[in-house]
């Protein structure tokens, strides 16, 4: 295996770990659990789930993966702290379409040639894109990686 | 710049970004604020500081970079639950742990060549790694920078 193969696994492995953990955790809490506060005066459940599944639809153009599913999600769970829209998708609908983006994710994910990862991300001109060679795909997939992390830690606190 | 060395950049950023944005969060917190639940019934924040001080502790170790500095933290933050042990260093003396420890870690992250990321980690056996040889120091890494993430979307909480 090559270097950069080598690589490359470590931080697709990383990836598919903290989203089957939270697979795991989300799965294992009823819809009642879900939508409660994760802490008093905090974001409820159901928000950080909608959260996480329109940032990682978003992971679909940024990595030149294709188009958003689920556009409407953005104004709820991104541009909109929770609480401040009252009509949001049922918790089952955003289940649903946590496993479609995710899986949707994990498929151009496991098509995409080691090297192909060093290739610039959406959010970059060509000409940026040289001086600065490491806002690549990696680096989105590290970032998101983090991300997922940071808010299965306060998922947690829903288990009873 | 080689695609290894792009490679183990973002994968070092990434971890340095966490530690810079706990660093952050911890030096705008009072003592009192991390002696603190971080949620009713939750660790301390104190609690985590510590825990995240020896698991970086054991860092040192396990990448081959030498000896952990403060042994005696993992029985209280690793091998115990929080309140399990209530003799516990003072809140002060824990971030100048937490500190010197992420110093001491950066200054070896540093140096590293980038090939050398994938050797192999201290808790393997060379026989293993030949045929696990994902099992280097760039899987440590990012795991730990994962593990840091998680924590700090805990301790966030304390923030008023």
């Amino acid at each position: 295996m090559s270097n950069t193969t080598l690589m490359i696994k470590s931080a697709t492995d990383s990836w598919f770990q903290q989203i089957s953990r939270t697979d795991k955790l989300i799965d294992s809490l009823t819809d009642e659990q879900l939508e409660s506060e994760i802490a008093p005066g905090k974001n409820r459940g159901v928000y950080l789930l909608g959260h996480l599944t329109t940032v990682h639809d978003r992971m679909l153009p940024l990595l030149n993966f294709g188009n958003q599913l689920y556009p409407q999600l953005e104004n709820i769970f991104l541009t909109h702290p929770d609480k401040a829209i009252i009509d949001i998708p049922l918790t089952s609908d955003l289940r649903k379409y946590w496993n479609t983006v995710n899986e949707a994710l994990a498929s151009h994910i496991n098509a995409l040639q080691p090297e192909e990862w060093l290739h610039k991300h959406s959010a970059v001109s060509e000409e940026d894109f040289k001086k600065e060679p490491h806002r690549n795909r990696l680096n989105v997939l590290l970032n998101r990686t983090n991300h997922v992390a940071y808010h299965l830690g306060q998922i947690v606190f829903l288990k009873k």
